[in-house]
């Protein structure tokens, strides 16, 4: 099936799932967890292929990204079942007002219609995607990397068995069936077919999207986040946040990749970066962070020199680049210029300092005195998400249920005329 | 100057209207009233000019749209003056959580940044364009008709003195100097240099915007909607509801393009659709409607036989598309396949009808038994409006304040770390 026929088949599923009430989802996502579980043996012969076929030319990393056992399953199955466990976020009367002239208009939440989500190598993003989709009443056409595919497309089987258990249509649940660059540009410019697209992946894919897409879209996920310590600092809840902002996933969108500390308190505070950051993660066997430092770090702790891309660059690794500042309207200053608007921290015990850093830093998630690290749907309290919005366009930061859904007006009258 | 220029320059006045208090916008906005009217000499010389430019080659309706008096300078500046006193929608507490570790996470609303607005030839949209966007934190970057240039510049030369007058950076208004096809283009593909983009204007320019912009955008204004007389209708309501949808003002959006109608009543109810839409009309001298007919209403009635684009057609004049149809599913089906998405109603007093009608029309504004004509930000409360969205991201329907707003998460914690 062509990735056209699929979006034109999956608009007759549209209304059946805009319809469905909140008993309904609820009970096809438990069957289709049920279904995962019990289909373990035909995704795990599945994945077994794409681990054959993908090993020697992908990295170790990759490779574990790749891999399910049967563990991994039921933790998904686990996180569909969350997912049937969450508030309905579909016919939520989202305002409502009462007219001098007597009509009632209620603003009403109601599912986008179709999402199209494109993604790469983790075959578990696709029960995810689906739980979150068929809970806010949405179809999703889903489109993984291929060297994903077969585990995919196995997961995609059984969780339209679960649905049509379920009586709801499988067409609610798609998995693209082109694996090449085509079926991606032919989301990005499906008008008409596709009322979100939502990139899951790296900045080539974002930029893609950003230049072609004429469908909806939204940015997500690229992060140069940045952690700005103060003068006023309580300086061991900075060195602790640093840490755990660079090393507890260097690998996310919401790690540190750019640490600014005041001058005031460089000289004493960069040797403790060093410390946690290199020293003691050298004597506990752990990677350590590589410091590329600007030339007033430069003048406090030894590290690599800076060059003139490392403030602009999503490292997504084992490195931090490091400036010192004059004070807190040059750290926002900075950050106005370099960060990408996912998530930026200040370290300070005065709230001035902190007032301003949250009044002028223009990203999705502005922290005082906590790690980036907790730029998450689960962390947030929307107890799932479906991606981390970098645009300002209907909605920013973690993406949940509610970010899934669009509104109408429903006006009532009794011959209102104008 | 070029649009480019005036782009990177008008980031600049991004942080001082968005940290502006509602205060200091809302003097601001009294200033640029008081400004318009100071100028009232200068904008009539400008729009004389204009008027002269525009004679010969525009239509009367069209010169009617672009000519300003000091009468209508007096109503932009009532309307700039409305704004200020409208609620601030900057700094909302949108939303508050304390998570169990202690974070406390709130959703405040926040300017967008900077918007930009592609319009048509009429001079008032200037001024109420930039009180929406002064009143909501924005900086915004105009682009007018190139017939209506000389007014629209008169016009912001004003609003600026008031600005600057206030305090705020004059920069926070700005109108493209370019009035060539490229600023527009140059608009819908500023990446990074424009947060929004509302294109106000014919089918042809939401076009163009949907297919080339790679910045966020919104589709506004197309309008085919419809109104459906059900078996169950109360049809002297019916016939007034129809009526004024149609005739109160056919040149715009909201306006009713198709009528359908129940086969149980058509007989009866078309001849009352005939009266009140031609007879009555001729003989008060006001212009009658052509009613365009399928096969089935010109059974009943006489009127031009519909062709095959009828019920596709957004006329914006005296012509009605009408169908007889078997009942309210094939009506909602029909809605489905033809209708914009803007307004559509249903004219019933029978619950069950209007609730699947409600439920299934998947439109930014579901009416029973009212005017699709309401569907407007002050009809709906919004206090003002600066568009009409027919795309579910973002915003959907009459745009408001709100609309033209964000939201950040502001995160505060004392040293969590995940």
């Amino acid at each position: 099936m062509t990735t056209r026929e699929m979006l034109v088949q999956a608009q007759s599923a549209k209304a059946a799932l805009a319809c469905a009430g909140a008993e309904k989802k609820s009970a096809a996502l438990l069957a289709m967890a049920d279904s995962l579980e019990r289909n373990t043996e035909s995704i795990l012969f599945a994945n077994a292929q794409d681990m054959d076929a993908a090993r020697g030319s992908m990295s170790e990393v990759m490779l574990d990204r790749l891999a399910l056992d049967a563990g991994r399953i039921g933790a998904m199955a686990e996180g569909v079942r969350q997912a049937a466990a969450l508030a309905d976020p579909v016919g939520q009367v989202l305002r409502r007002v009462e007219r001098p002239n007597g009509l009632v208009i209620e603003r009403v939440s109601v599912p986008l219609g179709v999402v199209a989500i494109i993604y790469e190598s983790r075959p578990n993003v696709t029960s995810d995607a689906a739980a979150l989709a068929v809970k806010s009443g949405n179809v999703c056409v889903l489109r993984c990397g291929k060297e994903a595919w077969r585990s995919c497309n196995a997961i995609v089987t059984a969780l339209r068995e679960g649905l049509e258990k379920a009586g709801l249509p499988e067409t609610a649940v798609n998995l693209v069936q082109d694996i090449s660059r085509d079926s991606a540009r032919e989301l990005m410019t499906a008008s008409g077919l596709v009322d979100l697209l939502i990139p899951r992946g790296g900045a080539g894919l974002i930029r893609a999207c950003v230049e072609n897409a004429t469908v909806p879209c939204i940015q997500t996920g690229t992060g140069i986040c940045h952690v700005y310590v103060d003068a006023a600092a309580d300086l061991e809840k900075a060195a602790a946040i640093v840490n755990n902002a660079k090393t507890s996933r260097p690998s996310v969108c919401n790690a540190e990749e750019v640490l600014l500390v005041h001058e005031a308190v460089a000289a004493r505070f960069l040797p403790m970066v060093k410390k946690a950051l290199v020293d003691d993660r050298a004597a506990q066997g752990k990677p350590t962070v590589e410091l590329r430092l600007d030339s007033r770090a430069a003048a406090v702790i030894p590290g690599v020199p800076a060059g003139p891309a490392d403030f602009d660059t999503e490292f997504l690794d084992y490195i931090l680049a490091v400036g010192v500042v004059k004070d807190v309207e040059a750290a926002v200053e900075h950050i106005a210029r370099h960060s990408t608007g996912h998530s930026d921290a200040i370290v300070t015990e005065d709230p001035a300092a902190a007032a301003l850093f949250t009044a002028q830093v223009d990203s999705a998630a502005v922290y005082v005195n906590a790690s980036t690290r907790f730029t998450d749907g689960g962390e947030f309290g929307l107890g799932c998400e479906i991606g981390i919005s970098t645009q300002k366009l209907h909605a920013r930061g973690p993406m949940g249920l509610e970010e899934l859904c669009s509104y109408k007006y429903i006006v009532r009258g009794n011959g209102q005329v104008r």
